[in-house]
């Protein structure tokens, strides 16, 4: 079990996108601002995929030109290709962050091309970032379940995996893109990976959609993992499952951890206020159970 | 890791006490029908606690004298006292449920006693149930968390479970009244409960007011429980917390168990069903994720 643990924030980008508000350049940077001043050390701040496909995200370069940048906080970006890492670059980001499915069908639908032909649109990706010092992250989706294919394969979770490493990105995220996933899943999917990748590598990113992010957490401080992805008042939904729950609440991870005495080093309350603070700005409560207490009590 | 789980229903009684919504007694009926058809073998059908207090579940004894009784389920009710256990015999219930605090100014804020002097009301209850051949299950408040003192000390725990096992209980439910259970305490609850309680006589039940419910319930299965409080839709709230979370919902809870492959014997979308419903009755949405999704795709 983990004394420490990293939470890496994904509202701004991962939560926004899948936002049906559309929120204002000025107030992203003032997401990231408050973020920045939480304790915070990752920030995805925004996504270089092509605009015409997350329109919601279209003002990346503006967000990156216009944050104030804290010392020791990491903002990085969503990369898809050589395109968008040349944004991404001249947008200064810290860190990039590159994408892929573990089922087959959701890598289609979304990348619009197979597994295979994949690697070799990412390969240079991961080469000219490392080539620029920039860590780089792997997120592999449906790695637990996938809307087409339902179960996915832990061989094609394990081919994925091993194919970003040896591109040589520094971290894979492992993401139940559809909140789907249980705990004993998860560790039977931990405990496989690591006889071949090392566990300090492995991310776990989960959704809220049908309430057992939380305990995918435990089962995962439970195999030994330090580093979870959360978004602040738990923003974005499920594509396929429009009015579920979005990504796990950092504030509602942090009560978990902080109560159990595992230290992250972020303000519970800052990231607290900053979801009331989002309610305004995207017109709705948000879904964390930490902001229900608190919009309850006030 | 155990093969099955009993889940135990108290979205009739722990649900519908807490919510401000009052259900009309034919709906309570017809709630208790749709439960009893669902595999559920324990409903909590009410309380027998002095209507002045809760008026909500005021018609105990209509909705006993109303409800189809389902072979092989129980229908059980809550009783504070000597008094309310003749009510409940009168009502022909199948089990009775008392209850107090492991924490002193709980149980002397909602027994209007102190801790020692609220065994000599509950004994001669147990005692009489027994002597009717009825089975006896008693719930302990405040256990992770309380309101009014914070922390709780484990010794009032074991105190307190003890002499409600000296009295002659079958089983002990340990309550997260407030919701602010974390799954490290639970494993730690439990470890020091079960070197002297036999584990098959211990019964969780978990509030999802911050989002830890499930996976509290992982933590418990982890120790070898495998009796768990739920209420259908997540009914409920917290009194201390206008407009938290209630009860960890059924249908989640169900979600989570059969696909980790434990089985309970309940159908899972008679419940969703059932929750949808639910909304109808009470004029507003429910709280659980799997009927979030429901709703969404519908």
């Amino acid at each position: 079990m983990p004394k420490s643990v990293i939470i890496k924030e994904v509202g701004p980008r991962d939560g926004l996108q899948n936002e049906s508000a559309v929120v204002p350049t000025e107030d992203k940077v003032e997401l990231i601002r408050r973020l920045s001043d939480s304790g915070l050390k990752h920030i995805e701040v925004s996504s270089f995929v092509n605009p015409k496909w997350i329109p919601a995200l279209a003002d990346a370069s503006d967000v990156f030109a216009q944050i104030e940048r804290k010392d020791g906080v990491l903002y990085s970006a969503l990369v898809p290709n050589e395109r968008g890492l040349e944004r991404a670059l001249t947008a200064n980001v810290d860190a990039v962050n590159i994408f892929m499915s573990a089922s087959e069908s959701h890598n289609r639908k979304n990348i619009n091309k197979s597994i295979e032909d994949t690697f070799p649109v990412l390969s240079p990706v991961v080469k000219s970032a490392k080539n620029q010092g920039l860590p780089v992250r792997g997120y592999v989706s449906t790695v637990f379940g996938c809307p087409y294919e339902g179960k996915v394969n832990i061989e094609s979770v394990l081919n994925v995996s091993h194919r970003l490493l040896e591109m040589g990105i520094d971290e894979l995220s492992l993401g139940d893109t559809i909140g789907v996933a249980v705990p004993s899943q998860v560790t039977e999917v931990i405990e496989k990976l690591t006889t071949e990748i090392p566990r300090e590598k492995i991310a776990l990113h989960f959704h809220a959609t049908y309430g057992t992010a939380m305990a995918n957490i435990w089962a995962g401080l439970n195999s030994g993992i330090s580093i979870f992805d959360a978004a602040v008042g738990g923003l974005g939904g499920c594509p396929y499952a429009p009015g579920a729950s979005g990504n796990v609440a950092t504030e509602d991870v942090l009560y978990m951890l902080h109560r159990m005495g595992i230290e992250t080093g972020v303000d519970e309350s800052k990231i607290l206020d900053t979801a009331a603070w989002l309610e305004k700005v995207i017109g709705r409560n948000v879904a964390s159970n930490m902001r229900a207490v608190q919009r309850g009590a006030s």
